[in-house]
């Protein structure tokens, strides 16, 4: 047998007219008398290999001929300029190794329900859609870890295990801890704040849970956020810092995703139109354009879904939405010095109607007004003594953010539902696989 | 007032004979009469600012001469270079500002106990050797991301909350989840393994938890891992990967944490001599060096911490020692086809006594073997037909293996016990701050 090269699809265009193995899965299959396309799968991407009757010998023929789909198969052949394949090259068979026969695979080239494939998750994900959304997280998580290490900004991994709630108990998850109880968290932004009087700028970029019932479009009980806090910045440097942020992690997707946003049919010029300055409203301002839509809203409600999806659907960027109610927010939002009744807070609102994808503020540093809101919000002051310090030794003004993984995925990748936006989604009735 | 420029420490080279404003925390302050050196510290660095009597009002200089250490500052002066600085610079004070006045600062330059300075994590992190830990902690983590991401890994976020345990039940953390019950993963490699199969080559990195009633120094209930999975890849391959990723991992330390080595007085050339190949030796002649070391031990036991370091101590490189008896390793490692009585794992031990930092091997990749497997193990069949699917619809040989974070922080930093090496340590008696 003549010498082949292992190599992956991904790096096909480097070795035309050379001898190759392709090590992957059978994806698809045309045949006629004297002729098998075989469509590979190697995870790096999908290539026809053609196999000519009088090429290979007898046996290789017949095997190509009977194995299902998802068998997985060494492919041992010459890489050939092709025009009409999308990346440029298939591959002429001169032999083929079966690895392993599979049993006729339940996800067809066909519709399926969502629940079905939910259900086979597992199978699910070697799906060129599937591929194609998991490839932009990939990105996104990158470009948002290479944006804050290249500007100073410190990993602070935040606690999992939490001994008290932050913003209320009905929706955490709790677990028994030794001879205490723990709960799962839901922010690591009280730990960030103690890691920003340490070291400037921090993040911090985990799972975090909520135990919500409810089954909207828009929730997971478990998901990913990135959350960076920094001493010394105001609202408005928070702010600037978002809208960079932002416009750099959708730009960084439009740059290195071209072909997974083709095949996700997302119309990329919403995205390229993603660039600073975005719009910033307050919420007074808001509210009227909620009234003036014909939406029913009381000043000092806060929004929920159907409001975010109609603000957002009155601008063609992300909306940066500032000084909410004091009392829609947590107790650590600072006051707005000209007017307590506000809260140096903003949520940015993603465009067409992907709803919010960040929430963040200043933070109350007056250790005076913080203890006041403790007591307001009914919060045991004991457990947040540690907190507290915070502004005993060194308070300094600081703000900071936390950007959902999966709903920018959704939002990046245009999908309905944030089920498709992570390996494998956890909501209220779904925990397996 | 003339103008300054905000900038922070780190570059404070790029301003020589420049104004500037440091924002930041008095660290330590020494006073003559008609002079005072702050050290200023703003999380990038810290920095001494001269204060000459004459050079600044009264009121100014006389709150310098009172505040306490950790007292917030903005610092306005003129950056002269200065050859006795660590850092080569510091700044003619003009201007003062205090931001906030600290009380008393539990955390002195003296010693402190171990469990008071836990007590007090959210400040004791703002010590210049838990500076110096955690940044190594944080050039780990993206050493480890951009070798996978630079290598076509992808990156596959696996769930929190399994439904089933993985390798028994008595070390897992359970949560209620709405009507049934949930575990903390201790592991995302089976649905690593889910992903290989559509990706080729994937990895997952987050929190993983164990539940274990044990005080040692190197265990936590919450840690960090990184998990690559190959699909197509055998143990050797697998080794070659893991030695290659550990050396990669220590030379990037070496190479951007010279000062916070320093700082942590770590012997460096130890860490510049983890270059490949490492040695690999079989659990057999592992158990025969124990054994010549006086190590009392039976072939066919696992080994223990005490037996971790005798091995580690013998080698100044970390030694991967593969194939041990099944009996002692998880259901999925796959049978060595030359005697069945073995798997086809490895572990790296660290050297210097920092025990194991990696765990892996070839993943059992025969549906039936597997069976049996699982029958031998009395795991429930049905909880596991995902993840034998994997073999029913085109198996491949398949391996990876998982890096623990804190481990390879405890070791890289020569500490004793792991505690330090997160920002907020979980242990069986420590859930707080």
């Amino acid at each position: 047998m003549p010498e082949y090269r292992q190599v992956y699809i991904s790096e096909i265009k480097n070795y035309e007219a050379q001898r190759v193995c392709l090590k992957g899965w059978l994806y698809n299959k045309r045949s006629s008398g004297k002729l098998h396309f075989l469509q590979l799968r190697d995870g790096t991407g999908i290539i026809q290999a053609v196999m000519f009757k009088g090429d290979v010998s007898e046996e290789v023929f017949a095997t190509a001929d009977r194995i299902a789909q998802e068998s997985s198969i060494e492919v041992y052949g010459i890489v050939k300029q092709d025009k009409r394949s999308p990346i440029g090259f298939e591959i002429g068979v001169e032999n083929l190794k079966l690895v392993s026969e599979a049993e006729e695979y339940p996800i067809t080239h066909k519709e399926h329900g969502v629940a079905f494939l939910l259900e086979n998750r597992h199978l699910w994900l070697r799906s060129p859609r599937q591929h194609a959304i998991l490839k932009i997280r990939h990105q996104i998580i990158k470009s948002i870890r290479d944006y804050l290490n290249n500007r100073g900004f410190l990993l602070i991994d935040s606690p999992i295990f939490t001994p008290a709630a932050c913003e209320g108990t009905t929706t955490l998850f709790e677990t028994g801890y030794f001879d205490e109880k723990a709960y799962l968290t839901q922010s690591g932004q009280l730990y960030n704040e103690a890691a920003a009087m340490a070291f400037g700028k921090v993040y911090c970029f985990g799972p975090t849970f909520r135990a919500e019932k409810s089954k909207t479009r828009r929730h997971l009980t478990e998901f990913w956020m990135v959350e960076p806090e920094m001493a010394y910045y105001d609202l408005n440097m928070n702010m600037d810092l978002a809208e960079d942020f932002v416009e750099n992690i959708v730009q960084s997707v439009v740059q290195n995703n071209t072909r997974e946003l083709e095949i996700l049919e997302r119309d990329v010029s919403k995205l390229e139109n993603i660039k600073k300055p975005f719009p910033r409203i307050t919420y007074t301002e808001a509210v009227e354009l909620l009234k003036s839509k014909g939406k029913e809203v009381q000043w000092g409600e806060d929004f929920g879904g159907d409001e975010e999806t109609v603000i957002s659907e009155s601008f063609d960027k992300p909306v940066m939405i500032h000084r909410y109610p004091a009392g829609c927010k947590a107790f650590y939002m600072k006051e707005d010095p000209k007017n307590p009744e506000l809260a140096l807070c903003v949520d940015v609102i993603g465009p067409e109607g992907y709803g919010e994808i960040i929430g963040g503020g200043q933070r109350e540093d007056d250790l005076d007004v913080l203890l006041k809101k403790i007591k307001e919000h009914n919060l045991p002051q004991e457990a947040f003594e540690w907190y507290l310090d915070l502004r005993r030794y060194g308070s300094v003004p600081h703000s900071g953010f936390g950007l959902g993984i999966e709903r920018t995925v959704g939002w990046l990748c245009g999908l309905h539902h944030v089920r498709e936006t992570i390996p494998f989604p956890r909501m209220m009735e779904r925990l397996r696989p």
